[in-house]
This record gives C-alpha cells, sequence and structure tokens, in this order.
C-alpha cells in the first residue's frame, strides 16, 4: 500500500492528501508530529519536513512540490496541473502563492501561536498578539485575492480544477479547522470553498478530528 | 529575447539564471528591486515575487519552482531534473530544501539584516544581532550537510549536476557574495563549490557587482 507520512494540520501534507485523493491513488496516512519527525521520515529526509510519499513502487517523495510533480508524471490520467505551458505555469504560480507567500505571511505565525507554542517543549510560549493581528490583516488580502480570482475564473487558475485550488483550499483550510475564518466577509471565496468542501477528494481533510484539537463548530459542514 | 525580470542577490532569481544559463537559452537580465516591484512584473505576479520569465513563445512564467518545470518540460534536450523517478525526486527534495528550509533559516534572515534593512524605507532598522548568531549557526549546519553529501555523491543529488546544485548555488552564492561563508570551516563543500565557480552557466553570477553591496574578496576567484 501507498504510504503518506503527514500531519493533520500541516498546509503541506493535506495538499499531497488532496492531491492523491484527486487522483484516484488509494494511500494509507501516517501520522507524524512536524516538531517530532520519527526515524522513518529522518531516514528519507534529513530535514524531518512532511509530507513523505512511498509510493507502491518504492519511490520515496519528499515534500510538496517533489510530490506534486512526481504525482502528476507518474499517473498522468487526470490532468491537475494544466494541458498547456500557459495553464501549467498559473496553476504552479497559484500553487507556490500558498507554499511560499500566504505560509510566510499568513500560515507559519498562526501555526506558531496557535499550535507549536502549546506543543512543542523547547519554544518560548509567550502569546505574540501583534504577529497574530499581522497575520490576520494579512489574510484579508489573501482572501480577497482568492475572491478577485475567483468572480473572474471558473476555478483559481482557469477554467479547470487544479493544483492551485489544492494547495489553497490545503492551507486554508487547516485555518478553517483552528475557526480563524470570518467567511462572512468573503462571499466569493466562500462560494469556492463551498465547491471544495463538497469534493470526494476532500472528505477525509474534513473527517480530520485530532483530540487536543478539536475542529471549529463549521469545519466539516457543506452549507457553511 | 527571452527575458528574466531579477535582483542580482535574490536567490530564487539566481537559480533561474543559472538553470537558463545551463541550459544554453540566451536571456536578457531585467533589474528589478524586490521590494518595490515594477509594473511590468505586478502585471504578471501580483504578489511582485521574483523571478519572472517572458520566454520567446510569450509564456510568462513566475517563480522559481514554475520556471524549473517549465524550462525543463519546454526545453529538454540538456536534463537537469533527472532521468528517472528517483534521480528526479532527489533533486527536487534537494533543490526545495533550499527554497523552503535553508531559505527559512538562513539566507531570509541573513538578507533582512544585511540588505533589506539597509534599502526599504519602511523598515525597522534596529540591527538583531541574536538572529544574524542564529541563522550563521544553522548556516554550519547546512554546510555540513552538503559536504556530507558531497563526500558521498559526485553532485549533490548524485552522479549528474542537476537543479540541486543550481538552488544551492544560487542560495550559497548570494551569502558568499556579502562575505558571510568562511570557507575554511568547509572544505569538502568548497571543492563542490569550486567547480561551481568554473562552470560556464554560472559565469554571469559571479560578474555581479551592485555599486552599493560590492563583492566580497574572493567572491569571483575560482581559487579561493
Amino acid at each position: 500500500m501507498r504510504q503518506l507520512y503527514h500531519y493533520p494540520l500541516c498546509g503541506f501534507s493535506r495538499a499531497a492528501r488532496f492531491l492523491l485523493s484527486e487522483k484516484h491513488l488509494d494511500y494509507a496516512l501516517v501520522y507524524e508530529n512536524p516538531w517530532a519527525p520519527s526515524d522513518d521520515v529522518l531516514d528519507q529526509n534529513l530535514f524531518g519536513t512532511l509530507p513523505v510519499l512511498v509510493d507502491i513502487n518504492g519511490a520515496s517523495v519528499c515534500g510538496s512540490s517533489a510530490i506534486r510533480e512526481y504525482v502528476n508524471e507518474a499517473y498522468p490520467e487526470i490532468e491537475l496541473i494544466g494541458r498547456d505551458y500557459a495553464q501549467k505555469a498559473e496553476a504552479r504560480k497559484l500553487a507556490d502563492w500558498f507554499d511560499f507567500i500566504f505560509y510566510k505571511e499568513v500560515y507559519f505565525p498562526l501555526i506558531r501561536e496557535k499550535i507549536l507554542k502549546r506543543f512543542v517543549n523547547d519554544m518560548n510560549r509567550t502569546p505574540d498578539p501583534a504577529s497574530v493581528r499581522l497575520a490576520c490583516s494579512k489574510l484579508t488580502h489573501h482572501m480577497d485575492y482568492v475572491s478577485w480570482l475567483i468572480d473572474r475564473r471558473n476555478w483559481l487558475a482557469g477554467r479547470d480544477f487544479s493544483i492551485a485550488d489544492i494547495h489553497a483550499a490545503s492551507f486554508i483550510s487547516v485555518l478553517d479547522y483552528l475557526g480563524i475564518i470570518t467567511w462572512d466577509k468573503y462571499d466569493i471565496a466562500r462560494g469556492w470553498y463551498a465547491r471544495i468542501k463538497s469534493r470526494i477528494g476532500f472528505r477525509g481533510i474534513l473527517s480530520d478530528n485530532l483530540p487536543q484539537i478539536p475542529p471549529s463548530a463549521e469545519y466539516s459542514n457543506p452549507d457553511f
């Protein structure tokens, strides 16, 4: 069986899960704490970053963009990057937007304040409300850009559902799990996320429920 | 003529330059300040991040990983990612190591302290010696891992020169330009970087010389 080493509230891990599910590829999830990676993960990736995919052919693929490109090359039947250079460039640019810029400006500061400071032993536990405020204010800009794109397109990168939607939904859904997204402010983005929530490939992510960090009230509700 | 919008001391921009040169593709460089992107760049990429490639066929490709995959697909004659899934996964994993982890732990804190605080007007200019010390201590771990890999392989990802070497050399060379790398501490990595410096595709990067930020004494010297 194909295995994916992941952490449920890791945006990169979710992107790999969502991608595999949309490709109709079966996989078993192996739970990892990102702040205490197991020897299995470290053997394949010295830096211990998630996700790590071990495919049925034995291929070991580490990291969000490597997994995205590998899965697309090895299983081309369902095209999720794009059909020509322009589509592919647009989809990869928008996927990278979440992996790099959204991650840096919004996701990581909030994860640090809401999760890491709670669970990582050797971390400074003093809350930093200024950095939460800054990240939430940046979040508004990013969500507005999602709305702006969706107002002009069917999916984020154009007519077809793609890796851009996968990466965006994966990172946004972690913040939604934590109750950080005020959907009333983002009507158009909410319509897009409702369509994401109704996809079969997203069901696994919507069923996440960590004992120590329960999901927000409307997290799995398709009518939110 | 193909155009690459870049900033000379941006690791992502350097990775695209080095890649294009290694692929024997001609291009004109268009200088950009990453903290004040031009309308040309913003038209193609709302977040203004570099690099941006405008190819001779009109394709506009934004960002390091999108350019890497695009150039590899559009110009497959010289293979720089890998010949099979295992090689490709290894090369992409190591390229991502520099784009994500080296960037976050080492490169960005040092660029913030050494460049951004000097040139970006609305930035807090108070030096943060603790974050410089931390980044330099992390740098040692990363350079040791470069040495560890090169001690076992010809190039970073295996027998062949690849995008792993391109991304590693691109980020490391920015810090070398700023005089941050103490090469005496890293004999094996130094041997690898000497081979990088001797490559024709790296000559453009070695000739960089910004008026306000001159390169370190040995920056362009192949015998350093």
